[in-house]
């Protein structure tokens, strides 16, 4: 633990997702005082045509 | 919140995922008294190797 | 399938959640074309001091 | 219930996923007493690009 | 990984949980071929009034 | 988007958990260039019956 579950919209290059979990996991060994090692991170790539605020799909959305 | 995460097996048209996301957005305002624009909903579809029911892929059950 | 996971801010009564149940079953019904029994639903009900927006807990939120 | 959700490094054969789910239900069979028919297992295949442990991403690990 | 989520009634005792997570590891070892120390279980407990198939809350249900 | 589900180990008090949304969110704003207040964060609080590493439960962890 801890274990990291991170949705967002698809696209990033694979250098954002680098640097994305390297402070990530710097974030939480800072505040919660946890292992380095023990943080497990996953990324789940999202379509605009799969996800929704206020009833409207993201790629409707202007 | 709410945030919704819906699994479903893959192939429904943009349609009625755009119909999906309005209604089951609906759903929640009218019965949790949430905000709409507060509603976000997630959907993951799913393969039918990736699914399983009593021990059995989706894929392999008649 | 469609199995579907409601995070939600704790605190509403059962009737609410008997609603929303039935609700959010119809609404994808209706519109996914799915069998009602094979929809399944897990609500969390979650403490303001577990949730944040923008990075900030909504406990401390106005 | 219960509703199982396995996420993994893809690139498993149907046969393994097919070998997984079985024997997976009847460990929760066996050991949580539950109906064989009730369990649901949701098979997640994820890219190394997209998982990191310590801070690190999989597919940068020697 | 792999990393698996487990939704299910609360009620089972400790032992119960011990077993669970002891087969469904070798389950998983036996059959993806991934290493034990890899294999990381979580529990969710969930309530009666949290669960729904086909629209009914399982405290509803006969 | 992103939506962020965090599982740990419970048990941190409100300083950090207030701590780690601010940071965590901070580091996703700085590397994957996405709006602060789209961020949205769940925080899991887990107990140590219910988490297990390598087929073992984490209270029976030494």
């Amino acid at each position: 633990m801890p274990i990291v579950q991170i949705e967002m919209i698809g696209g990033r290059t694979i250098e954002q997702k680098r640097a994305m979990v390297k402070e990530v996991t710097e974030a939480l060994v800072k505040t919660i005082n946890c292992k380095r090692e023990s943080v497990k991170i996953i990324i789940r790539d999202m379509e605009k045509h799969n996800i929704a605020d206020g009833g409207v799909l993201k790629c409707d959305q202007s």
